[in-house]
């Protein structure tokens, strides 16, 4: 599973203030907590005005090489605020997001076409998240189709079928694993990703429906999320579910997670 | 879903020690506590030697129903136990168990036949646990044929397709999910059941493990399961996998489970 850890994002109110009074041991302590637990890469989200959004990612990124070597997310709606920032990576991470709305694909595509930089799709456009499973698709196979111009390969596509939220949209689950499924039987080396916390969005209590959503996702081939790394629960969850699926032969992964204390207990 | 509270069960030793001093107050508190936690039959296994069992059975089946309406799981590994206690029961509930092995089926079918006793039926035989998922299924076609025989409808079944431990058994999850979705789509009113916590045998961390399970099994077809119905997060589970899988319009089972604090944190 790859773990796009998403605690360093300016629509946090904690993480707003920390950027507001540039509070680098705070930025850096959650990157440094956040690699600890487990991402794969640490995902960087400024949600400050545009005229200022490249040079506040440019802060946050450099906090974040400061304190561990995993790969950036660079996270932004502006596809200009996330080209002006690449730069500043040390290694090639992962884009956050491109979508079939508007230049995305046009300014993104053709920058990390001859690179190792991977990209996250999300299945909306123009008219915005399509409501069937069939329209999402429609909108897949568009990016794919740009994704061959540009000699993209699946394998470092992230498509996010979009997680809306579980309590005003009841076959929520059902459309995302058609989705999820019917891509991954097409692309077996691409991604699926989502941002597992918005299925809970509005009900009490969500980490348990967090973690129900993430099984069954994965169930349906969800193999990477954007989610809190210092969740231990959910951390297990995945670890568990690796194991149930057959991706871990004997638990000794899981056995090996469960050790090292990526999940359970904290005993030292 | 159909929650079986296995806490009853001599098996345990705080409750094989409740059994020998016979104390009968702490036999009904575990009663009420599983009551209230959301259970729908109260198991009752006694564990004792057969010469004693059906009186030791007799008592413990007093004491439940001294406290709750609920109706009894009735659990022996002896078909004659079991029948020696039904009468004991105010009201029909549930065999537990019979199975494709010796004559339990001959025994205890004709019994329940114009009963409303409802009985669940593990898929092994004389020659044990069978591996792959066609034999299972052919146990299953056995059982089938004996029911109909007999007269009891799909619905008062329970078919247990025995949970194996994951931590030997790399493909115990698929062969579990393939052998419940064939059955449920044979038979949509029959009950697919399964003793939870039996996948986690060996491994850390088990509540994690029994969690993921339950989801997976839960899209699978499981709708009825033995486990410790005072394990919250596995109701809360319960609750938000009947939502994401569209059981639940608007996530109001689920928002009115947590109000009524089934599960979440204990605020009165």
């Amino acid at each position: 599973m790859i773990i796009i850890g998403e605690k360093i994002n300016g629509s946090i109110p904690s993480v707003a203030k920390a950027i507001e009074e540039r509070n680098a041991d705070w930025i850096r302590d959650l990157a440094k907590k956040q690699a600890d637990a487990g991402a794969t890469y640490i995902d960087v989200c400024a949600s400050v005005d545009e005229d200022i959004e490249v040079e506040t990612l440019h802060w946050l990124i450099d906090l974040v090489q400061e304190v561990t070597d995993l790969p950036i997310a660079v996270d932004s709606p502006s596809p200009d605020s996330i080209l002006g920032a690449l730069p500043f990576c040390n290694k090639p991470g992962l884009v956050n997001s491109v979508s079939g709305e508007g230049d995305k694909i046009a300014k993104i595509f053709p920058v990390i076409a001859d690179t190792e930089w991977e990209c996250v799709a999300l299945l909306c456009d123009d008219t915005g998240i399509p409501k069937s499973a069939e329209d999402r698709l429609r909108v897949f196979d568009h990016i794919m189709e740009e994704a061959k111009k540009y000699n993209i390969d699946p394998s470092r596509l992230h498509i996010d079928p979009l997680v809306e939220m579980l309590c005003t949209t009841d076959d929520a689950m059902e459309n995302l694993a058609k989705v999820m499924k019917t891509i991954k039987d097409q692309y077996p080396t691409i991604h699926i990703t989502g941002a597992v916390s918005n299925i809970s969005f509005n009900l009490p209590y969500r980490k348990i429906v967090n973690l129900c959503f993430m099984v069954l996702s994965m169930n349906a081939g969800l193999d990477s999320a954007i989610f809190d790394p210092l969740n231990r629960d959910l951390i297990g969850a995945v670890y568990a579910t690796e194991a149930l699926l057959g991706m871990d032969d004997y638990c000794m992964e899981y056995i090996t997670a469960y050790r090292d204390e990526m999940f359970g207990p904290i005993k030292s």
